[in-house]
């Protein structure tokens, strides 16, 4: 059996990361040959976990077909997202918590794919079904993955099986997660060290709503006013996004990770429209408070979606 | 929680019932409320088990969105093998065998794909790594579709899983596995009882090869003179079949499972180039004969890729 490359998508987060991780260690204990490897550089907030642990991070490659013809997929499974020589090589597995879109295969394949909250959750009872103990730092690793997923188990798109395996990797980590997850989280959010554009478009992802455009991105942080101090600034990265990309409406999304509530910011076309969406009148300030709101997928884009259409 | 239906593929055999049955068991058994359908009337094989194990067969339906809003698919993702009003409902889980092809979901589900020789394989694992206790009657009806889809375990497509699964399933059911699987076999190859068409084009599949469109079907007999008797009419209607649907060349593989050998009964354009693909010279009987070959898949598509490709 020839060596294959385990990795998530591109950007990669905590749980891309840590995902390929768990999922190469797990394939070799099977008796498979794999390496994990990334689509980037960790982040500020994989970096903490990846010291906290002890772990190195995996090598970044830019092509796999130069090294291998198979490879296993986590955390995603459209090809844009994935390796830019996707076509070139034979995917074998695929673990995943997303929805199927573009994927399709020449062969039969593993295909492991549930719709909880974090690819490392599913990991964890891959784990537990075969019986194949976790070491400390790797269970440390998937703990960070699922605090970040959730935030701290608090986002709508946590499931008991979340919950679960952060209670039973936490003990296996030896580590307090409420504790150790803000930790984690907080150094997430050094906002001092990112421009502009990557506050407003790191994580943005665009929508067709009506015949709008709509570009939503989110940042996490522990104090709003890390944010808003420098909202002249931002406003103008996104009207310069809006006018290069042709996005009619610009929504920011940022995340107050210690009480979990979320201020909109919102520029562009039918910005009026887009805060009544939510029950709310915009201020002179161009922003909304939403509490207890975190997630754009399950909390941002429906009512988007329902006063749009 | 509502009501979902569970269903195989359309033009069912032994595995997508016998699949549908067991999966709808096991969700039920979580706390689901399901049921099994099917998109056709069990083929004589599958009669065959179900009688043998007093099963009724799964009632039929045309479409599923004037019942529930949500469905799990067996043993087929790609849509036009599927319910004709399949992009009107849910699919919420998946459990196949097959390449991934055409399936795009709207929001996350539940996949469990593995390359094995038969879906009953994987869920007989899915029983064992739940510890969901299998009733004798489902484990026979798993048993008959391994045996089935393997061939008796003597197809190329048979993994070690298929075996494990073949062996713990017949304990179950409390059968001799290979005395009950031939006289399951048998009863699927009573081919006095069907038409001209059925047998030629009863199980095709159509395949672009080169410049032609290739039409191959394969039958099951214990006897080959059951077929060549006919070889005249069968000949008749794979040309009017041909003429009607645009295929160049028509294959017929007729596959003796008491042996694991076929011949192969080639008419059309290029039937000589169809012949050496297997080293063989085509004799004025228009037939070769090929010992070892019971897979069109494994066996019999790819050196014809390799030849005309």
């Amino acid at each position: 059996m020839s060596k294959e490359l385990v990795f998530g998508h591109q950007k990669p987060d905590t749980d891309t990361i840590a995902a390929a991780m768990a999922y190469s260690y797990y394939q070799n204990q099977l008796g498979y040959e794999t390496e994990a490897v990334a689509l980037g550089e960790p982040n500020d907030e994989t970096k903490f976990a990846l010291d906290h642990f002890k772990l190195a991070a995996p090598r970044v490659i830019e092509t796999a077909a130069n090294e291998v013809d198979k490879v296993m997929l986590v955390d995603h499974n459209e090809p844009q997202q994935s390796v830019a020589d996707l076509d070139k090589v034979q995917v074998t597995h695929v673990i995943d918590h997303h929805r199927i879109n573009g994927f399709n295969t020449a062969a039969p394949l593993y295909m492991n794919v549930r719709p909880y909250g974090c690819v490392s959750t599913i990991l964890f009872e891959m784990f537990e079904e075969k019986h194949i103990d976790l070491p400390a730092d790797l269970a440390g690793m998937m703990l960070s993955a699922i605090i970040s997923d959730t935030l701290l188990l608090k986002s709508p798109t946590t499931t008991d099986h979340d919950k679960e395996a952060v209670y039973a990797l936490a003990k296996l980590a030896g580590v307090d997660y409420e504790q150790y997850g803000l930790d984690m989280l907080k150094a997430g959010t050094n906002l001092a060290a990112k421009s502009d554009n990557d506050i407003v478009d790191g994580d943005a992802k665009t929508f067709e709503m009506g015949d709008l455009t709509l570009r939503i991105g989110q940042v996490n942080t522990v104090d709003l006013n890390d944010v808003f101090a420098r909202q002249a600034d931002l406003e103008k990265a996104m009207e310069s996004l809006m006018s290069e990309n042709g996005y009619d409406t610009f929504v920011l999304i940022v995340t107050n990770i210690l009480n979990s509530d979320s201020d909109l910011l919102i520029v562009g076309k039918e910005a009026d429209k887009v805060a009544q969406a939510f029950g709310k009148e915009l201020g002179a300030n161009k922003r909304i408070n939403l509490p207890g709101v975190v997630s754009r997928k399950k909390q941002v884009v429906p009512p988007l979606t329902e006063a749009l259409g």
